[in-house]
């Protein structure tokens, strides 16, 4: 059942978050120059860094993904399409939104799913990743957040903004994974930090990974495994 | 130096804050039965809550706030004006928007300025407050916003969200106090959970309190005083 996974491999399912709300230039470019070494999938900045993050990585591969409605998700939907329509002008990639929590939490679901679509539609073909903030979350709306998400047409389900405690379990990708179809994936964010998290996130069912650590679990693969890959269980 | 203050005196300057990404329909009512029943200024609800805080309070004097850009800051300033619009047409009063923390930090001056720029005048005469989030700031730092947030054309300088550690302080209160002209106040929030507090700040300085505890504080006031007020040192 395991097989190898290699550098690339991994690297190519890192999203690199740079979301901190006190980092300052300097520091996001610390972190935009470590994703380009290391070549990450892409960074996900905050949305007033896009256009300065997008400039730094053009001779790169790493594309570009920011956050919105980040990280409560209780900003109007009018609020998050104006986000939505700022960031793709800026040059965003990828954009990863936050479920109205409260009204998850409150059982409003066609409130719940009209705002994801309302982001979807403005996304304009972008891919949109909803997080649900599942440390706030019991079980039942987990799954039912899932299947919303799925029914807003999101790409993704994601675990967590990194910012509410908690963060990214297996149990959870696994009951998001079984909640969504085929056609929409699990990103598991949030206390990734290692490179035994980032593989026993990617064996629960993860295919996108949001971290801060991409340094230390890429570097961690490189001086560990047998040439540039280690044996995982299942990814 | 001393005088009393009465119930309806401290009554008048509590936002009372119901933020949590995490409160149900069901927990937000609560909150806005207290409010009315303490008659605070007014209730701090998520964007999305307005349109609901407002119906619910229609025949109370209690006012409805939002915040914009909450909690971070780092929104672009293109969503902060679409929040702001939104929340208009919702029926708030005031708006408190976080300024761009990164932007502080990394001396930003003229962006700062322009991001609180874009939303008083996007705020169209409702009065804005602007939060600094000073547990992610040093003193020269919260100097300076405070200068910038004059500069801006805001009503209030704040201290916190509430959501990043920290609180306000009587320094931090007094110091931001020294860097408005006379024409701004100063609001103190986050860890202002009892009546010694809500007296120590109103004694630094501070005109508007941002608090969940308006039930504890006024109900203290009540309970204490003689009749319904008790001493200060020069509120």
């Amino acid at each position: 059942m395991s097989h190898a996974v290699t550098e690339a491999e991994l690297a190519a399912t890192i999203d690199h978050a740079i979301l901190k709300p006190e980092f300052t230039r300097s520091d996001v470019d610390g972190h935009l120059a470590s994703a380009a070494e290391w070549g990450v999938f892409s960074v996900c900045v905050r949305p007033s860094d896009i256009a300065y993050a997008v400039e730094y990585l053009a001779d790169t591969d790493v594309v570009v993904g920011t956050v919105i409605g980040f990280p409560h998700g209780t900003t109007s939907t009018a609020g998050k399409v104006a986000e939505v329509r700022q960031a793709i002008a800026d040059g965003v990639t990828e954009l990863d939104m936050v479920v109205n929590i409260g009204w998850l939490r409150s059982g409003f679901d066609d409130e719940v799913v009209a705002d994801i679509r309302a982001v979807v539609d403005a996304a304009d073909g972008h891919l949109v990743k909803v997080i649900l903030e599942t440390s706030l979350l019991d079980d039942e709306q987990i799954a039912r957040g899932s299947r919303l998400t799925d029914a807003g047409g999101a790409a993704f389900v994601k675990t967590s903004t990194g910012f509410a405690g908690g963060g990214a379990t297996a149990a959870h990708v696994r009951l998001m994974r079984e909640n969504v179809g085929e056609g929409v994936q699990v990103k598991a964010s949030g206390g990734v930090r290692s490179l035994a998290d980032a593989l026993e996130m990617l064996d629960a069912g993860a295919t996108r990974l949001g971290t801060s650590a991409s340094a230390t679990i890429l570097g961690a693969l490189r001086a560990g495994g047998s040439g540039d890959s280690v044996d995982t269980a299942s990814y």
